[in-house]
This record gives structure tokens, sequence and C-alpha cells, in this order.
């Protein structure tokens, strides 16, 4: 059983990074190797490595290899330059993905090019360490909120839904939304997991169910269409998911139907909380809604599905042919309908004052 | 091109009703053969025939030939009720299904058993010749909603939000939702129709989206997921949904994942309608949420998903083996979600003044 999504592997000085191709689980555990940006970049794009915090630490071990390949051409810095912008728009919402990737070359700026990837390659390890420093964090501060509701259930089962996957696949380790579940999980409170599929890509059905399975969590998956009739039948203690960006005023972009189910949330008064590294959070953005950019991805993830038949991973067509569709990635949840956001510092209000009260230095 | 979801064959005095075997679309147009009581029941519980309109007119050819059996019994009432039993419990939340069941019933209490085949048929095609022109009452009464929408918008184009099937395919003719859509489209309004995939059983991504392809109704398959991302964006203009049971106090049970979307309209401004035949109504129940029950399905249609690969009908499974999963099959929007209720007398508001307005014999 792997127990982190990502791994640093250097033998004879020639640094590579394993990550597991997330496109074939449940069903197949597969490694990939990733030695250049060019692998980095497709390895985003093409989802084989998803979830913010662990794109970010992709990308930053893909400007070490930008550097490497910079380094030997005839103009160095406008070669780095090239390769860091192809990481940076490898994937379009994660703001994770553009800090992890200039945190980087910044390193780089005042340094000749003969000490590039020693220099990176420092700050990439520091980026993946400080991922899974946060994501422990992120579970220490978010688990009183499931002991809180474990007391006022008198020890009856806590059960908890999210949507997508932010566990440790989507991290280095831990995972943002799962870490306050798998911390309650250890220390013996009773919880239950309601997984949403979370179409097109079914990360939940796919992802989550098979982390929490591995964790021996309880869980139970749902179509995305089912949070709704849960929580009006009290079937749903509280929602904790997990965050792609974050706006200095607390609304939320994550994976598309997380709106959905923080109306339904509020419309029953279900707590509906956001895990976070603070990296997520865009201090330059105000109003999520308008200012957010949402990736549009194809729309044969729409018109068809991916899953197992007879020991082999294939593509089913749901739609007629010929029926266009639309793929819209994330949706944004305005601050009004978050109870409260996680991250590494502590838990706060969806609001700037919220934030501000754990970040002071951005005010 | 099929123009009705069932027909009735009459050949030597052997009765029987042909149905399009809905599980095979949009790939295969496939009639099916019922002709006994025990046909109907499974084709109905196994959801070959589907929609509450629809699934009423089945059941009430189903008690002919309920009749026709138990009258060659030597108690042919006692076997006239146990298989109307079975067909009233073939499916337990639409209320149509129990209300044809009856009405056919009814008629053959003051009979005798030799005059039941015939006076059940007569019953059972006054159902059927009731649900189409019912259906294309709908659609007028509907139609003024999207010709003031479009006034509004100046003639520009009316996008128009829908959840799973309630298109002629869920009746015998017209539809329900899909009524008002098509009367507009046929008047040259322009308008494009935003389809709901539907998990677990893809009946938008599936029916609808045939169904309107077939007409020519320009439209788009979005995951489930999407809805509420695109109202925020101004890209919903209104949704109409069809319903399985609706309250005397103008709750209304759909396919699951309509209250999600009555939520973001809501909070979007969107208006809300349901479409649905009279016969809906459950004038006997006024709190949905509580009193309705709501058909637990098997865990198998979440765990797994049927599509096309290859020119084949194949069923994927997308959770790790052996991951629980429930299936609810509908939810109830309550009243003060809904803009207006749309059946064949008429539109008015979602509440009990609302619906006696238009059913004054029910005070």
């Amino acid at each position: 059983m792997p127990t982190t999504a990502l791994r640093l592997v250097d033998e004879a000085g020639q640094t590579r990074i394993e990550v597991i191709d997330q496109r074939a689980l449940p069903h197949e555990l597969v490694w990939e190797t990733l030695a250049s940006s060019e692998e980095v970049t497709s390895a985003i794009s093409e989802m084989h490595v998803r979830g913010a915090p662990l794109i970010g630490v992709a990308a930053a071990f893909g400007v070490c290899f930008a550097a490497r390949e910079a380094c030997s051409t005839s103009s160095p810095e406008v070669e780095l330059e090239r390769r860091c912008e192809m990481l940076r728009n490898a994937r379009p919402t994660a703001v994770n993905l553009d800090w992890a990737v200039r945190r980087v070359q910044r390193r780089l700026a005042s340094v000749a090019p003969a000490q590039w990837v020693s220099v990176a390659l420092r700050e990439a390890r520091a980026v993946m360490s400080e991922d899974v420093e946060q994501c422990r964090q992120i579970g220490r501060q978010g688990l009183p909120l499931i002991e809180a509701m474990a007391r006022k259930k008198g020890g009856g089962r806590v059960n908890i839904l999210t949507h997508c996957n932010a566990g440790w696949l989507a991290c280095v380790d831990f995972g943002t939304a799962t870490s306050p579940i798998y911390q309650a999980h250890d220390q013996g409170i009773d919880l239950h997991v309601w997984v949403d599929e979370t179409r097109p890509r079914n990360q939940g059905a796919k992802l989550t169910a098979w982390e929490l399975g591995q964790h021996g969590v309880p869980h139970t998956v749902v179509a995305d269409n089912t949070g709704g009739h849960l929580m009006q039948h009290g079937l749903v203690d509280l929602c904790i998911v997990g965050s792609d960006r974050v706006t200095r005023s607390g609304d939320v972009a994550n994976k598309i139907g997380t709106y959905l189910k923080a109306l339904a949330a509020h419309d029953n008064d279900v707590p509906f909380y956001v895990a976070f590294p603070s990296t997520t959070i865009d201090w330059d953005l105000r109003d999520g809604v308008r200012e957010i950019p949402i990736e549009r991805r194809d729309a044969s993830e729409v018109s068809t599905i991916d899953g197992w038949h007879e020991g082999r991973r294939l593509t089913v067509q749901v739609t007629p042919q010929g029926t266009p569709a639309v793929n819209y990635g994330f949706d944004v949840t305005p601050a009004r309908l978050v109870t409260g956001l996680i991250c590494e510092r502590g838990t706060c209000p969806a609001s700037e004052e919220g934030l501000l009260s754990l970040f002071p230095e951005r005010s």
C-alpha cells in the first residue's frame, strides 16, 4: 500500500520523481516516472497527477528538470522561462501551480546556471516537505470540529460528506479535506464518509473511495445528485471539501458541484467546511464567482465514462453519438455558504476578516 | 423515428402492448411486446418502461392482462386482486401507478368476469388517450412562460435546464417538462436545453438528449454537478422538470438531484417550474419531505455505469470492488423553491391555494 502520492528518486545524481498515475486507480496501482519538464507538464495537464497541492509539488520538481534542461542550452534564462511558462499553463485553475513554479524559479534568478539544479532541487524538496507538514497541520486544526460533533452526538457515528478527492492522492500525504477525517478515525472516533461520485471524472468514486478503503475508514459512494436528500433526512452531520483556490474574501473554487452541496448544507443547517493549505489562497482576488477562471475541459469526459470491464479499463459512450456536451471543471462557492475555513494555521470564518485573523501579515 | 413510447396492438382479439425498451437507448431502438401482467410488472420494476405517466398507462394495460389471466381461474376476484397488487408494487414512488391500477380495477368491481377484458381495455385506452391529451395541454399551458422569456430577452436564445427525462419517452406522447419546450421550438422560438446527465441511470444523457436530438431541439449535455455554475453565470433562463408525485401543498418528488437544482435556481433568481399531469398530485399528502416514500434502488446502479463500446452495450465498474454505495431514486423539492406548477388545467403557484385554484373540487 502506497502512503504517498509522489516520491523522489535520486540515483547517480539523475533526479526524477515517481507519481501514481491516478487515471488507472482504483483497479490498478501504476507508478510513473517523470524526469523532464515536458513529462511533468503533460502529467499535470492530462491529470495523471491531480489535486492542487500535489500539482504544486510536482510542478516544483518540474522546474528542477526545466533548470537541468535549460542550463545546457545557449540561452539558459530564456529557455528556463519558456519551460516554466509551459508548466504554469498546464492547468488554469489551481493557484498552487503558479505559486510553486514561481517560488522555485525565483530562487534561480540570482544564481549562476551551473548552480540551478542543486538550488532548484533544494527548493522543490522544501515545497514537498512543507506540503506534508501543512496537510498534517490541517488535520490537527480540523480534528476538533469532528470531535465536537462526536460529543454532540453522544458518541454516535459522525457522518461526513465530501466531494471529489482532497485526500493524500491530491497532496503528497494526509490530504486536506481527509486529513481531519484520518486523524479522527485514528483516534477512534466512530465516523462514516459519504463520498460524492464526482462526475465527470469520478474522483470520488475512484480515488476517495479507494483511499478511504485503504485506510479502513467506513464510507459509502453516492451519485452527486444525492447529497441534498441525505441532508434533508439528517444523514449528514458535516461537510468537508478541499479547494483549488480561495479568495481573500473566503470564496472557494473547488470541483464542479461543490456549490450545489454548499447550498444544500446551508438549507439544512449542516456545517460546511473547506480545508486547504494557505498556498491555495489567492490574496489578489475578492469576488470568486467573477474573478476565478474556470477550466473548461474536453466534452468527451462528459459524453463518455471510463471504468473496468472484465479486467480491462475501457471507456463507454453514454450520450447519443454527436450529442454536444460541455465540461466545466470547477465552480465557486460564495463565502456566505461556507461555515468555516480550515488551514494549517487554524480555522476561521470564511471572510476577509477571518482569513486576516490567521494571516495578519496580509493586512 | 418513433413518435410514441407505447402502442396498442390488437390482432385476432389478443391484445398486447409494445413499448420501447428504454434501457437500450440511445444506441438501439428496441420494441418489446408485453402481453401478461407479469411482463408489465417486470418491465416497470426493471425500468424498460419508466416515467410516471407512461408507467400509469402501461399498468392500466397490465390490469387488462391481469383480468384476462384471472377470469379463467377458479377464484377470479382473488386472482385479479393479487395481480393488481403485484402491478401496484412494481415501483414505490410514482403515484400514477397506484392511481391507474385502481382506476381500471374499480371499473371491474361491478362487472361479471366475462366482461372484464373488454371493460378493462376500454378503460385503459381512456387512460392512454387522456395522458396524450394531458401532455398536449401541459405544453399549451407552459408555452406562455417560454414565450414571455423570449420576449424578455428580445428574441435572444432562451436557455432551459431540465433534469432526468420528462419527455415523451416518459409519457405516451409530447412529455411533460418537454411539452412546452417542443411547442415553443415548433413555433420558432430560439431555445436551447441544458440536459442534466442524471446519474445514476443517465436518463438525461441517454433519453432526453436522444429525444431532443430526434426533434431537432438544440441541446447540450452537462454533468449533474454543473447546473449551479451555469446559473451563477446567467446561462440558464428557466428550469422545467417533471415530477413523480406532487403533494397538496406543492412539494415535488422528482428524480434525485432535482432539489439541488431548485436550490441553485432559487439562489440565482432563475424561475423553476414543474410540469405534470394532475394524476401526479397526491391530495392526501402535505409534507413531501416527510411523507413521500423514496425508492432505494440497487447499489450497482451507482457502482457501475452502462454505455456503448465498439458497438456493444456493456457495463463498467467505476468504484473499487466491494465499495458500499447507496442509491436513492428521488428527492423532494419543497414548494418554497418552486416558482410555479404547470399542469393540464393551467399554471399556478406551488401551494395548496395555488393547486386549489385549478382544482376547486378538491377544496
